[in-house]
């Protein structure tokens, strides 16, 4: 049923004395049935409406006293003014225990909102494993295993350190990581290395030669790079993003653009930093082999603009969308670095060859911090030929980001997409205008398997769950004045 | 006046007892005529049409001859078939001298059908100056302009040497060519390298600093590249375009992907060939900065699959379009090395600040191979930021490509299209059938200024001449048997 419904000249429903032309809104049936009775000469144009909150009055009660609500509108200006301001800067890479704040002796951090050992999804246990093996603290898995079953190992979110990680997300402290500045408030943002695809530590995957590769990684390439990088001028990730964007990458996803656009930076820096010619030949080898490289230079550059947004009281911004493989969470700029959670959904996507969604596990990861600035899935557009790899079409990819334009703040114009003539990416979830129209944030995502020690099966397409965001509003209306 | 016109449920006119559907063929202003008449009630669906050759009866009566005819289905079909099949590889680089067949000692090459120097546009004099200069066969600008009028240097087309040139197009013995060999068929095309943008000598600039660059090229960076080229399996071409396709480029006028994807090839075959670090370092500097680099291994790429498709008796396949910036040429694969031509156009196009159409030289280069070989404009779909450096919006840019979808003889699967849902390039020009729906072919092109020395001005869209087409059908028609 579509206003495109050919009129015939004859009146149908002669009570009226001319052609039915109903607007429907809402339940689509309803519209169905007007023009059933009313016979082929009925137009009917229908129109998405949901009640907000699902119906349920408390957060109608709520979204009520958000929307337009002076205090909300100021914070969101001031917090999205912010995100916009801001100068995300690659200054260089470091092990972990050097420069990311709060990381203990044995501290291991991990993706999305707090979670305990036991409670852990399959991946992230194979990751926190592999971890522990890395770092000298248990001499094999099982050891490790019960390292961490008997508390000997704290674990914290990334997002709590300034931090973020794809998938399990795993920081341990002699892992390196991207360092990167935001200059307009000078806060910074970390992230780890990107391993390639397939059997890798993120996926839950830790043999001997995930451990192997991630050492080389600690060894000569991080050593390398961040040489390199002392070379250069702190190098401004929003153009290099901006121009990626241009050349059909979204960023989270899709990074082969941005990966050969950093490559091509660290090249001329690399050969001038005095490396061996062997270090050099292995390093580029690796970055070029490897198109998600730059996904993780992308997340900690969203997370430095998210956490210049952060902590504008009243604000219905989102500023984190982040998964342990159990719970998704999500942090409003206005929410004093609450976590408001729901059970993480299981993707559907296209699979690997011999796997299905019975072998996935929950949506996982902090990658939806490219979402949460306006990247991933929200410029899905601008990346049709990711459709190959999390499923849809051309038009479905630029249907999503048409949709996320309901649900944000505003566009950002430092990110334009070409195939909509350069209008500015969706930008600035606002809880408010999620829950109002009843669009949950779309993220497109990785999917490991559910069990620890074998990896990624998949890709795909799913949404943050309204649960979350209900939270949200109903803190955010707590905490106003009637 | 289009098809959504909004119907009224009162006949128009009375005479026909119903309201008026009309499908207008043909000049646009009776199909209005007639709506005005029949008053708001009436729709007019209106479907371009224009006789055959611009309503020349000779023309019609030749098209009329190769429509559904035997000889031409077949020899087509093979001539397609031939530039599907083709595989470019990129064998390594060499001296135009050592390589390029019938460069005699004083010969230059140029873009575009012959022309005698006397005839030749600013920019193309321009570039032969430099070259003779670069060559030492005078010893200042001066002296070779005396030499090329005194008739001391022979020219001839690059495309008649099996090698092709961007604007000028200008091939002397001493400068380095890409070498290309389509492997399914054995024959080996050539290009010589992108100088960059602005102030270069396919532009028409001869000044000391591009002559002192070509030198650099000629003595540093083809023999680095030739070294690494060695050590490489010769690089498959066909993929590494399918792949820049789908990261924004359409391998003409934006090759930012393309030449992202070469250089990662490039570095670590770089990094191995023993060169010193000054050489390396310098080389990749030069490649990173210049986002071109890739078009001249692009129209080797295309030459190489449009030479296997030549000398199909009776095809009318469009094997060459090429402009000299006075004359546009085209060939067909039926027409033995003939060449069709008419003026060249001057382009419409966004010119840099300072300059205007009334500084433009008309349309130059071999440089529409990639268009005849179904990239450049006719790929232009899944570039959308080329827009912002040729015109028109996103719309246009999907619109030429569909449009060129109805003058060729199919797609390439191998060169899909992600903004299209995955669809083939239109590729493989047939001559009848854009005479036949009056569609000539699109390019888009760089534009250089019209006297010699000054290099570019800006760039645009153009069409090949519909005059080319009509004299590559006549003389189709004229060698089949009535």
């Amino acid at each position: 049923m579509n206003a495109d419904s050919t009129p015939s000249p004859e009146p149908a429903v002669s009570l009226f004395g001319e052609p039915l032309q109903v607007v429907n809104v809402g339940i689509a049936a309803l519209g169905e049935a007007v023009a059933t009775a009313a016979g082929a000469g009925a137009s009917v144009v229908h129109v998405q409406w949901r009640p907000p909150g699902h119906g349920d009055p408390a957060v109608a009660r709520a979204l009520a006293k958000l929307v337009n609500r002076a205090e909300v509108e100021l914070a969101n200006a001031e917090a999205f003014g912010r995100y916009l301001e801001a100068q995300p800067v690659l200054e260089g890479i470091a092990p972990a225990r050097d420069v990311v704040p709060g990381l203990g002796d044995r501290t291991l951090l991990h993706s999305g909102p707090p979670i305990a050992w036991k409670d852990m999804c399959g991946p992230m246990q194979g990751a926190i494993l592999g971890a522990i093996v890395l770092e000298g603290w248990a001499g094999d898995l099982a050891a490790a295993r019960g390292l961490a079953e008997s508390g000997g190992v704290a674990f914290a979110p990334n997002h709590e350190r300034q931090a973020v990680g794809p998938m399990a997300g795993v920081i341990s402290p002699s892992m390196p990581v991207w360092i990167v500045r935001e200059r307009s408030r000078g806060n910074r943002a970390f992230c780890n290395l990107n391993e390639g695809l397939g059997k890798v530590l993120r996926m839950g995957a830790n043999g001997p030669d995930v451990l192997e590769r991630l050492r080389w990684m600690g060894a000569v390439l991080a050593p390398a790079l961040a040489a390199a990088l002392a070379r250069m001028e702190p190098l401004e990730l929003k153009p290099l993003i901006a121009q990626a964007l241009h050349m059909g990458d979204e960023v989270h996803n899709r990074n082969v653009a941005a990966t050969a656009l950093l490559l091509k930076r660290l090249v001329p820096a690399l050969l001038a930093a005095g490396l061996s010619a062997r270090t050099i030949e292995e390093s580029v080898a690796f970055i070029a082999a490897t198109d998600h490289f730059f996904l993780n230079v992308s997340m900690a550059a969203c997370k430095a603009a998210m956490d210049a947004a952060e902590g504008c009281a009243h604000s219905s911004l989102v500023t984190a969308m982040a998964r342990n493989g159990v719970e998704f969470g999500v942090r409003v700029s206005g929410g004093g670095g609450r976590w408001f959670t729901a059970p993480a959904p299981v993707v559907d996507g296209l699979y690997f060859p011999g796997y299905s969604k019975a072998d996935a596990a929950p949506d996982l990861g902090d990658s939806a911090i490219t979402e949460t600035a306006g990247l991933g899935g929200f410029a899905m557009a601008t990346a049709p030929a990711i459709v190959q790899f999390v499923g849809g079409s051309a038009a479905d990819a630029a249907a999503y980001t048409r949709e996320m334009g309901h649900i944000t703040l505003g566009r950002n114009p430092a990110w334009t997409l070409p195939p909509l003539d350069f209008v500015g990416t969706p930008a600035g979830i606002d809880a408010r205008k999620a829950l109002d129209t009843g669009i949950a944030p779309i993220i497109n995502t990785g999917i490991a398997h559910r069990e620890a020690g074998i990896g990624q099966v998949g890709a795909g397409i799913t949404r943050a769950p309204m649960a979350c965001l209900e939270q949200a509003v109903m803190h955010l209306a707590q905490a106003l004045r009637d």
